[in-house]
């Protein structure tokens, strides 16, 4: 059975993340998994997504642990009420704070790897590490301080 | 006299930075300027640079952070070494790491601020400040540590 990856249980109307949005057309679109106790997502930048010539940009970085970080929060609240990720009610965090170390330049042209555990998880509030990897060597080490979306935050939903 | 941004004198082999340099047809083409002892980015968003509909996507946001510190290192050296941007050699900072704190959602649809102030500068690294406003208020604040650029990093310089 494939895995289930959380971006494509977000609920429509909040489905439009550059970073994950299954609805954004023009966005990264990636996919956050579990892998045992820790959570995974893979992906190729495109060409164009360079910083100097040759390495992967920072921004570009930031964007993939962020959205790892918030997928990976919602992940964890499901496992926190022992259900699955197609039930509801369901989990949408937002990012409170994103810490990104720039370890070593990443390299283009290549699959990348995220790989994140929680560090430490309340209610409302999940903090995760992220660790980014090239051909098997980290390069960028990321925190991500997610907090749950404010219902508030959705114009017209349930209208 | 038009201000100069200092992208605009990032040598050609270092602009094709995705969210700063002239040459990246695909990229933000963020332009950095000082205005009294600030230094200031001005950026409209893209309908479908969303997180949560009607809000700017964090990634861009921390993006726009990463490269407008990397922008107030380059033009701050410049200035302790009492030169002009156009002058030689140049100045080519890179992120070593970078912190965002999302203060508020930043509405979608208008143009964003980012101003900068340097925080600590040694001679190859510049510690900044970034506070980025929408409407005239305060959305985002970013911390990013920039170094100079390793020559090294740089394939053919020269060649």
């Amino acid at each position: 059975m494939e895995p289930k990856a959380i971006q494509d249980y977000y609920p429509d109307d909040v489905a439009h993340c550059y970073g994950c949005g299954k609805l954004n057309e023009h966005g990264y679109q990636i996919k956050t998994f579990w892998e045992g106790d820790e959570t995974i997502t893979r992906f190729t930048p495109k060409y164009y997504h360079t910083s100097i010539p040759g390495y992967v940009y920072g921004g570009l970085i930031a964007s993939l642990i962020d959205c790892h970080g918030t997928g990976t929060a919602a992940l964890a609240a499901y496992r926190a009420e022992g259900r699955e990720i197609d039930t509801i009610p369901p989990f949408r965090f937002v990012t409170a704070s994103l810490q990104v170390d720039y370890l070593k330049p990443t390299p283009l042209g290549i699959e990348l790897e995220l790989r994140g555990k929680v560090l430490e998880q309340k209610e409302k509030k999940v903090i995760s590490e992220i660790i980014l990897s090239a051909n098997g060597k980290i390069t960028a080490r990321g925190k991500v301080v997610a907090v749950q979306m404010p219902e508030n935050l959705i114009v017209n939903r349930n209208a």
